[in-house]
């Protein structure tokens, strides 16, 4: 059984301010940041949001119209009120955006680095805001060859 | 290399019984008993559906008015029947659905108990039962701090 | 630490070629390689792309059907053009599908086998081919009961 203090370095969590309803933050930094706080050089870090409204995704962060794009487009296929929802708090489609980009991510780690393609940044996403939040880091074991 | 008990423990598989066409049932309970009767005390659990129209999702299990909204939703978004559909079975809305929502979704095990957001809960998403579904629950080890 | 040449077994990349913009190509057989060449017995696979305009799925390999009709739904709910993108280099739907299927799959290892449902597949998703593409193989520990 790991100690605590071990424990809290390969399960950690910190916090973002995010400003708008709808937001994709990069948090590529805060990451890379516990992987070398975690002390991990091999193995895999698990991205998770403790939040229903919000989610985790991998995608581009060179060029901030993808992200504009991403999230006019999701408000177009989700639209914020439909005569149908039922939820009493008006944000179901916050709910259903968070779904659709999923509550963790995975990501490689290899000599204390993040392993991520050119284009990937990792992002927070935000569909119910402005909100502090928390974003859970755990670091995963690579498996041994037999 | 794990004995067959050990690996019974860590990697485990129940039933459920769904009883609409749509539906998300709520299984953290079956998830945390899981955890339990493995003698996980700090790690992550992976919960995966073998399935190709169901999937998994973590989100709201408070207010059971955020299930119907983002069934709704998830329905106006993919129709059950669209003119260029090909596959003889009927059921490709519940294949899409399925890969939105993903097959398999990850919670950080601290101390024997899932590490959940006050509001979180491990939903098993039904796109085309009523049937009877197995879920898969594999217990992944944590990294050791260098 | 694991030395250079075993962690080369559990963490591999393979290329491969993709003929379409849109194409979910099975990559099956692949990573079943990847697990006998990484003398893998008990654990669990992680699958990632690392790109920002293509994604990874699990969904039925059995009717190519399905495929057609995904991909099809997909395209219908993120146009290929809208007024509202900004991205100059056009390929904004790319990204939206890229995060709703993920970035990542996991499928549980066995006794040197993929644990798949009978019907399940796990499928490269381009979305802004034809592309010469990577594809990230993990390899992740099951955790050990107490």
């Amino acid at each position: 059984m790991a100690s605590r203090d071990k424990l809290d370095r390969i399960m950690s969590t910190f916090t973002i301010q995010t400003r708008q309803r709808s937001e994709m933050q990069s948090i590529t930094g805060q990451i890379q940041a516990a992987v070398r706080q975690g002390g991990i050089r091999d193995g895999v870090v698990m991205v998770h949001v403790p939040h229903t409204t919000a989610g985790i995704t991998i995608n581009e962060n060179a060029d901030p119209d993808v992200v504009h794009d991403m999230l006019e487009q999701l408000d177009r296929m989700v639209p914020w009120r439909q005569p149908f929802y039922q939820h009493a708090e008006g944000n179901s489609a916050a709910h259903v955006k968070a779904s659709m980009m999923g509550s963790s991510a995975l990501v490689q780690v290899r000599g204390g680095q993040l392993v991520l393609g050119r284009w990937q940044g990792i992002f927070f996403c935000e569909f119910d805001g402005p909100r502090t939040r928390q974003v859970q880091v755990t670091f995963l074991a690579a498996a041994s060859p037999s």
